[in-house]
């Protein structure tokens, strides 16, 4: 997989990814790569100078800052290794389920604010859903080295068998109890849907309930990230962030 | 200015904007459009079939959904006009003002999430930052009929004149109080930064405060819409929304 763009290159350098190469422009100036290029020495990693137009023609989401790096494919985590991690901070699951998020920007944008907001990990379905490519990796910022992703055949079995683990599955959707009524402070997943379609009727169904931003405007529709973001980082306030 | 995208057209017809003349594709099943077209009969806007090509060729976002609509430019409101959405509906002024926001995403993103929230308008400086264009309008899925936007030639004096007016002026930035600590509750104006750079160092002076959100994370780096999404809901949230 490459990686475009200095902030993805840096942070999965300093997360100590399999990186195999980097590609520099020549035109670059090498002091706004610094950071990048000590660590990539630190790590033995080869970096190749390439003219703006060859580093263009490799570039895939062209938009790659003047670097980018070949590495290895993203490696997905499993769903006992996102509980995992709550099980290490001691903090009740935090977890976040895409049920039709196929927009590369959208999940991208997901996982950078699941990073910030201190989400154990994301549950991705296998099918009719983006996988972790190159535009996602770009978008996320390199949010991808930080926050587990899972990507499971059935997602409404791997809901099902959260629940029989004690936690709580609730569908970010229209018509729920609202966000700042519903205690989210327990073991929770929550359940985002694709833009303009939400959350499946079958998926919902396996939930345990559903929770529903207030909407105070004339179109009321909201981009599936802001969503995300809006409702994780309440749950977040509820676990008593300062 | 050209309207592009099903919900785009639909809200603009709904709020009662001019349109001047509405395309649709031939190849579109009119069924999928008849909110549309019983709207564009009602207002007496013409509609004209093209063919796919044609729409594309004049379409602007590539990204038209089948119909688009040539409007009225996108008419500026001032700030007065903000203060006096907050008059009518009583409340508390709720104002965001942006920063150099210049990616036309972020801020269609933001006014779908003012809409949703209830914000009573937006504050946008006239130089280094991104107008209200047609990618705008699309990314905004028409909530710019609907949310008060205001061009100011000097954002900071704009900052100075709501302060007179008893307004709070917070800047959304690392290194302030946590939004959960601050009290959002009476007239404010939130000023989001463009991504990357954030508010300026001459803006942040004239603010009343910093408000921060928690970032627990390895990256922590938010998208500029998803930050501001955030921040105007936990307003809403402590605005006593349910």
């Amino acid at each position: 997989m490459k990686i475009e763009g200095k902030n993805a290159v840096y942070e999965n350098l300093a997360a100590g990814k399999a990186v195999y190469k980097i590609y520099l422009s020549k035109a670059a100036n090498q002091a706004q790569y610094k950071d990048i290029l000590d660590l990539a020495r630190k790590a033995n990693v080869k970096v190749e100078l390439l003219e703006r137009q060859e580093l263009d023609k490799i570039s895939l989401t062209k938009n790659n800052q003047g670097v980018l790096a070949e590495m290895q494919d993203f490696v997905y985590s499993s769903v006992e290794d996102i509980l995992a991690v709550a099980g290490v901070r001691n903090e009740p699951a935090f977890v976040v389920a895409l049920d039709g998020v196929e927009d590369p920007h959208n999940l991208g944008s997901i996982i950078r604010v699941c990073d910030c907001s201190g989400v154990h990990g994301i549950i991705i379905p296998k099918h009719n859903a983006c996988p972790v490519n190159e535009t996602v990796a770009k978008v996320s910022a390199g949010a991808i080295s930080h926050v587990k992703i899972a990507k499971v055949t059935n997602l409404n079995q791997a809901l099902e068998e959260l629940k029989q683990k004690g936690v709580w599955v609730y569908a970010a959707e229209l018509g729920g109890a609202s966000i700042y009524e519903q205690n989210l402070t327990g073991a929770i997943c929550l359940v985002v849907g694709g833009e303009g379609k939400g959350v499946s009727q079958l998926t919902k169904k396996v939930c345990d309930g559903v929770v529903t931003l207030p909407m105070r405007g004339g179109v009321n529709s909201l981009n599936a990230s802001v969503a995300c973001g809006i409702t994780v980082y309440e749950a977040l306030r509820q676990r008593g962030a300062k």
